[in-house]
């Protein structure tokens, strides 16, 4: 007989999601759980798209990291409500930290929470964290290949980010290759290239996020 | 009352972990568990390090990747014994799986075996793999920020590489704040900067690793 450990951890985890997805319906809160790579440009994508919605919307940060509270600073000192989760040691986020994280912010305030998840391209694609929409970002240097490499991530956003396209004169990164291989694990899932440092390509996500929050 | 569901899996782990340590002391081969993120230049740096010591000696590689077999073909094309393990969506290399790999190689044969782990920064830092050392990279484009965030990583790492220093020039990385924040959370680990690609500082990290390679 074989025990699966992680089937009770998931089914407590999706109860408590579907808890908070009700809770953000209520409240005409649009939540975004945002995955990728360490270093791939969370923090800096998050900043920059608060610059390009905070004039139309209320938006809060939820920042998830092992360990430090460096990205909840940057946040923070944009006058934004950022709250930071420390998972010390855990690979990702669950529910039941989003709850407690959602308890310190004003939902009825809010129409869009930015959650920033562990930089990881595995773990955090099993857990429901009552969001909207997962959406990922890779970044340049990071290679075209990753597709075939962490396909589960692909297939579960809804959105992908390419970060850092400033960079591609210097790496051998095939766009081509890389829309292909991301269109075939996920065909409907738009691609915003994104130089979020620079603010260039910022303005064609930052539109199809907040068609998504008005309806929210 | 709780259940902690990860003590009896790592218990299994490091059983059979310290059985693997016991066959490589016995065939007098050196094994490395090579963790990084997604992107960081793993493969690119087994590349090097084969370049750099494969005529004084006999080197085999295992492949982890939750999906894909695109690494080990790489090694295979250079001559190199390269064995490729799926992990089918789990977030980290474990003994048992190294075990089956190990079966498939010449051990009697080889002085070295690296193990590239799934591109993950934190779950691959809990799972003895029988390993002599784990060692680290950390690529440029991630950041001189990755200690704070993810110190467990750079704490059970006997030694620290940093790729892709050849792109410097292009992201805003203080690699003075980076060294003391890594020798803040782990003394003795020396840092060598590469550019695996290029081949620059490769020589260094191959002496370091000959050396022990020779004593095993």
């Amino acid at each position: 007989m074989e025990i699966d450990l992680k089937k009770p951890i998931l089914d407590k985890n999706d109860k408590l999601a579907a808890e908070l997805r009700e809770r953000f319906a209520k409240n005409h809160v649009y939540v975004v759980d945002l995955l990728a790579s360490p270093g791939s440009g969370k923090t800096s994508t998050i900043l920059a798209t608060i610059e390009a919605l905070r004039d139309e919307f209320n938006i809060g940060v939820i920042e998830g990291d092992i360990a430090s509270n460096v990205d909840a600073k940057k946040i923070s000192n944009q006058g934004i409500p950022a709250v930071q989760i420390n998972t010390g040691g855990a690979c990702h986020l669950e529910a039941d930290m989003i709850k407690r994280a959602v308890d310190v912010l004003d939902l009825e305030r809010l129409d869009l929470i930015i959650i920033e998840n562990v930089g990881n391209l595995v773990c955090p694609t099993d857990f429901d964290l009552g969001e909207n929409a997962k959406i990922m970002i890779l970044s340049v240097p990071e290679g075209d290949d990753k597709p075939l490499k962490y396909p589960g991530v692909f297939q579960v956003s809804q959105a992908v980010i390419l970060n850092k396209t400033d960079t591609l004169p210097v790496f051998n990164f095939d766009t081509e290759a890389f829309e292909k291989a991301v269109h075939e694990l996920n065909p409907h899932a738009p691609i915003f290239p994104i130089a979020a440092t620079k603010g260039t390509g910022v303005d064609d996500w930052a539109d199809w996020l907040a068609e998504r929050i008005r309806q929210a």
